[in-house]
């Protein structure tokens, strides 16, 4: 069966080595450091930062940073056998991603023909990548890092064109890119799992699922997430008491976020019991929701509303959504990333179709933020579409059903541990309860 | 048994909503960004900062907020069984307490009638769950959500009271709020243990103590607390030299603290051999004792004076009088709050009246300094006995004995999982070890 | 057999305590804080920062803070019975090594008899530990906290030698030292690792090997590592746009070496896995070497080509070269950090000599960076086997071969606990294997 190639060997070393070569080729013909002789920075935000020093962002960098490889990368290691590569393969990606981010973002705004590297510039390489580590979420366990490689180059790319198109030629606001990421991530990744469906996981797997410690791990990735988002949501925003709005609208819509999550949680749970995958994604939805809107003058009421409502909605998507996609729609989206950043992305594109309408952001037009959140979600599902069936193709290897979730694919995996023991005496344990 | 209701299944969604409702109708009242345009900060410093641009603290705001999330959290996760607890319930209770404490410190320094929320002030705000955070390390495992966000709504009330009696009453010195926060925080918990004291546990619960990993996972916890102590110290002093004062004389009394805080703990135990409750707690305690004088000239060595006897206090505090507490007051401190926060804080009071005594700060008075440290305990001791008699009431739900120190009563842990097999295996095997 | 001693009862509390209050003394009579008004900072950079407020270099400092503490002493979790020695040994040589490291580097920069301690000041002492803590990556298990105690007084009292000759003497550049800490720190603990060779494990230890979950954690000191690197190699560059490009660089160095360490991992690896050894180490080569340079102006492209370089080799070395160290040579290089710190370290300062060649540097010479080169690997050499001879001495304490690699040998390990059930049942197993 070639379509479930599982050795690397070759494929994967030559993958990677060839895309890194041609990157530092580009980089040699297009990319130079700041000399803050530019004509001003540009991205999705269209403010310029003249009188900032080179370094002043970087505080902001060094959290979004954290964000994009602890947050990211820890918050998928909670499925039980799959750490190393949810920890390992969103190095992978977010590394090569943030190069590919660089120059897909740098070609829009090119100075002298070179791409004049800044810190606000590699703020948003980490972001472009930050759409990827969403997609891979939705696909987590049942991909190949080759497949996975090919969809960082694809979705950056696609990114690319439709973050220009939202900031340049719109000039709609997304400041903690609440459509142009997140939303734009999430139905990018589900696009990408309907066209990779797995009849054969229909009725799950015994590796989908947690162990009390791996839902520790997930607890480091969720708490940074959840610290830092203020700083993603402001890192490029106007400097001054702009950012300092965006900071506090993130700040206050998280900590509601967070009430209403654990309420609902515990709400819909068995005997009122509180649900890791719901604390560990749903408190974040705050910070999503709030995006758009968070450097406008919403009122910290207005963003602890966004807040308490975006926990509910992710709460209810992850107990009774998430189910209804696998089953009807055949949409297996392992960590539920349409609850977390598709659903609270609308909501922050919508919350700002409110906001501008009621005036709440000085210039800006409730028609085009419409049209940013449709630009957005037509990109994700067109770009995600054709990535999944170009991700299909058999060359680039792709796990068996049975080998799904589960590291010791791709990874070599400590023999000797005390792990492995349990897992077989566990699984014994389990047929024999099954046979009886 | 009402008073051991264990199904929060109404009963929490119904007290966390209204509770966040509640917030957000005052914050609608009362809060508005600020704009710069305000009568200058003040809080438990009464310095102004003018000159500051609104994100210069913003860094050590991020510092603060690490060491509330993930620095609490997970250091209260050395416990076997109560780790999603520990990090979870800390993440709620933080969620909560941070707009409470912004709108009861808030009220006391109301701008033209409003709350003009800045970052000094949401360093406030952190600061504010830090004394709900201490009091939950000494009721840990003991104490069902309902009551802690009840705790956690009394505790910030009262703190509010005494923060602004110290700083603009009194006029103490309390930088880095040894006496206001874990002075406070700690005789706090510790009146609420004595009040929800359990006669059950007297001779120890089988889930209260650590396995390996949990100890692991505390020092994650341990370790980001000690780093950015520094920075919780020195946050709110006076930019410039003073600040950096405060920075310096952190950083030094913590090193010094961990050079007594292994000393000690290899002296006092078994063979010499370190213990992990010591090391991951007493190594802290000298950025506890140098808070109310960090950013006082009381020299280097000054600092290291203090950290090192910190380090002997608390270490001998977890191996002597821990016990007696328990087994002779009815004190029943999960976490040996009283060691780390206690008596260190108390040990920061005593240091911060000599040193103004000896002219270590200007406009600082030793008669005032005292005056501080008996209100703190004061409202501490008071304010914990009435709210651990209102905590005690039957209807917020308590868990029975059993089910003490053990995430399964509020947690939906996952099933199927390794350790459960194990706890069960060790179970049985502690089992025939008893009966044989 | 005394030079296996292991109970340290007396040895260590009383080596910690006199070590701590001599290094009290010494701060009393030599350290006061920066206070603005000194000759300027020298340190391995010889700019000086007139114009800076005192705490603009704090943010780049907790990174370097984070580095020390979470990042080299988590890396060091791996093992899978040496986490807590891993984590907590770590604190307690950095909390000391950072005072010796202020007073050992301040003495070569008196400010009218007396070291003015400033965040400057002690980004350089946290730097000082860092050469600690590469040297006890090399004798990670196989060494008593005593042994640990005496190696930081000498390595970083060589160090501090081999500094002021670099910057100063030779004034070589090593913004990101690669040289003086990173080749240092290796080749010192290598030599250190001969003279305390162990015919014994010879045939490898049955704890000198990960399990899953420590393989885990020790992500988390890996990616904190990767992250703020960049800091690490620009924190006391000079402000401004040199500080950029060596963010930049370093930025650019490590996205590329994470290519190439996944290429090279997956190609050398049994069927084309990827194997944690090398992700945990060889993904952070490309910091290490492109240390030197990270100020010059060797183009992104150039910084980028270092990375993949060091990728490569990093993960060969782990793969063919540390076994042959081991068995050949006699060196037992227990994290390999001949590959991470060694080897890259080397390639680093070459870097730096062929980039000062072409002028990449102003004012620099590619002469005085091979002397400095040279100048590092002397110093380590012959500073590693003096120390490893003092090291030897007896009265320090040394573990037996079977305790090595081994936390309950001077830690409180939790007795009950499920973890040890398991190594016992495991090992158990294990042995009707071999007996099969």
């Amino acid at each position: 069966m070639p379509a479930y190639a599982t050795n690397m060997r070759f494929k994967f070393p030559i993958v990677a080595l060839a895309l890194e070569i041609v990157t530092i080729i580009l980089f040699a013909l297009f990319a130079v450091y700041d000399d803050g002789k530019g004509h001003g920075h540009s991205a999705h935000s269209n403010e310029t930062h003249h009188e900032e020093k080179p370094l002043d962002l970087y505080p902001m960098f060094q959290d979004v940073h954290v964000m994009i490889f602890i947050g990211f990368g820890f918050l998928m290691t909670f499925l039980k056998r799959y750490g190393f590569s949810s920890v390992g393969i969103n190095l992978l990606l977010a590394a090569f991603g943030l190069q590919w981010g660089l120059l897909m973002q740098g070609i829009w705004h090119l100075d002298d023909g070179k791409i004049k590297i800044s810190i606000f510039k590699i703020i948003n390489a980490d972001f472009s990548t930050a759409t990827v580590l969403i997609s891979f979420g939705a696909v987590l366990g049942k991909t190949s890092p080759v497949q996975l490689l090919i969809m960082t180059i694809l979705e950056i790319t696609i990114f690319s064109i439709n973050e220009h198109l939202v900031a340049n030629v719109l000039k709609a606001n997304d400041v903690g890119a609440s459509m142009i990421i997140h939303a734009y991530g999430a139905y990018f990744g589900l696009a990408v799992a309907r066209v990779l469906y797995r009849p054969g996981l229909r009725n799950g797997h015994e590796n989908d699922g947690s162990v009390y410690h791996s839902d520790m791990f997930a607890m480091i990735g969720t708490v940074f997430l959840w610290m830092f988002w203020p700083s993603f949501n402001s890192a490029i925003a106007e400097p001054g008491y702009t950012q300092l709005t965006a900071v506090i609208n993130t700040y206050l819509s998280l900590a509601a976020c967070v009430m209403s999550a654990y309420a609902i949680s515990s709400l819909v749970e068995h005997k009122g019991k509180l649900d890791m995958v719901h604390i560990q994604n749903a408190t974040l939805a705050g910070g999503v929701a709030v995006g758009t809107c968070a450097d406008m003058n919403i009122e910290p009421f207005g963003a602890m509303l966004i807040g308490l409502v975006a926990g509910i909605i992710s709460t209810l998507g992850f107990k009774f959504l998430t189910p209804i996609l696998s089953s009807n729609l055949g949409i297996q989206d392992t960590c539920g990333v349409h609850n977390l950043h598709g659903m609270p992305g609308i909501l922050g594109g919508l919350a700002g179709i409110v906001a501008v309408a009621l005036g709440k952001k000085e210039g800006g037009s409730a028609a085009m933020q419409a049209a940013a959140l449709a630009s957005s979600l037509g990109f994700a599902l067109v770009g995600g579409f054709l990535t999944g069936f170009i991700m299909k193709l058999p060359i680039w290897g792709q796990p068996p059903d049975q080998n799904c979730f589960d590291d010791s694919i791709y990874w070599e995996v400590p023999e000797e541990e005390d792990e492995n023991e349990e897992s077989l005496a566990h699984a014994d344990h389990s047929k024999n309860k099954a046979e009886a």
